[in-house]
């Protein structure tokens, strides 16, 4: 079995909100899909690990913002390489209550969904839900895809995504091909240059530069 | 609600394999996804009313080919637009057998699923598969993307697909924008030019200048 395969698979980025409590969180996906038309519904599978799922279960509800290729990429670190158990994610970020979930701005736009129906696996949730309500933002720049996230942004996939492939790792991949290379030891976003910023901070998972070692070739 | 967000979801283009009786047939799918990646298992939607849809519960396999962009773009119109009730879709194209289901030629790879679990919705089936084999056909073009077919192969949609959107009909848009268009009857596709040539075959479903009307601005 060739699982490299996966990589071929095409896929948004997505970033999840739901409450817990009275309380905004959230956490990247990649992996949501419209299922019918009418009425609308939506299927997104969450890890079992992320703080997000149970906070779905418990609510009933979900929203997901539609990454834009201009969208701040530091919102893949905020919400993908923390847990929202920890961290108030949607502290000092731009967003909106829509329906009871929050969504956020400076994305091509949203859909909120109420939980209808969900199928459990091995390691994830695949939520069924059914679009409550849906906007576009106007003047945003295309969607930014996983493969423009992985290529032009040089992100990294959250260990709890299904599409993570812990043995095509890039930072490790890279390692041969200059002679100085910054891994974040946090995300994995691979910074290339002669020496390290003192006050880098990685663009990522806005980890600061003692957070990222020099890869020796 | 603006549905119109949706068009901003990403995906691919992947030809769905399955086996009615003894006879190999499918259907094109958009809505198929990775759910997890330890056991690798994966998410497809199919519509209710697509004949793969039962053969799919009734032989418990199914498979996937991941289209590129340099894939036969007649493949969509043989396996999205007629029904393999009536035609045997796989009758003239390249394909092999993987653990008992069919996968094609030409593509980026493809992923063959035993079904272990499905969930159903108003329309569609979703089928959850785990992965029993997966292979990467090695010097293809990257994957098309649902973007790529829609605008540069200037494809449609067929009408059981999740991201059918019947108001968005890029025929009727077109019309305004040039004197001489001719619209494919069948799948939608738009030719450009002064005349139709009475020997023109629509590249995305394969049907004669019959059925492919001038359409007046």
């Amino acid at each position: 079995m060739n699982t490299k395969i996966f990589r071929n698979m095409s896929y948004g980025v997505y970033i999840v909100g739901t409450m817990d409590g009275s309380r905004p969180t959230g956490c990247v996906a990649n992996s949501i899909m419209q299922i019918t038309s009418s009425p609308a519904t939506i299927a997104a599978s969450i890890n079992h690990d992320n703080y997000t799922n149970n906070c779905i279960s418990e609510s009933g509800i979900f929203s997901f913002s539609i990454m834009a290729e201009d969208s701040p990429s530091d919102l893949i670190g905020v919400f993908g390489f923390q847990s929202g158990k920890d961290a108030d994610k949607f502290d000092g970020v731009e967003y909106e209550m829509i329906e009871g979930a929050p969504v956020l701005k400076r994305t091509c736009g949203y859909v909120v969904c109420k939980v209808i129906d969900k199928m459990e696996t091995a390691t994830h949730t695949v939520f069924l839900g059914e679009v409550i309500a849906a906007e576009v933002y106007e003047g945003s720049s295309p969607e930014m895809t996983y493969s423009y996230y992985h290529k032009v942004v040089k992100g990294k996939s959250p260990k709890n995504a299904p599409t993570y492939l812990p043995e095509e790792d890039d930072a490790v991949k890279s390692e041969a091909a200059a002679t100085s290379k910054y891994v974040c030891q946090i995300c994995g976003y691979v910074y290339e240059g002669d020496t390290l910023p003192d006050d880098y901070i990685c663009p990522i998972c806005k980890q600061g530069a003692d957070k990222i070692k020099k890869v020796e070739s």
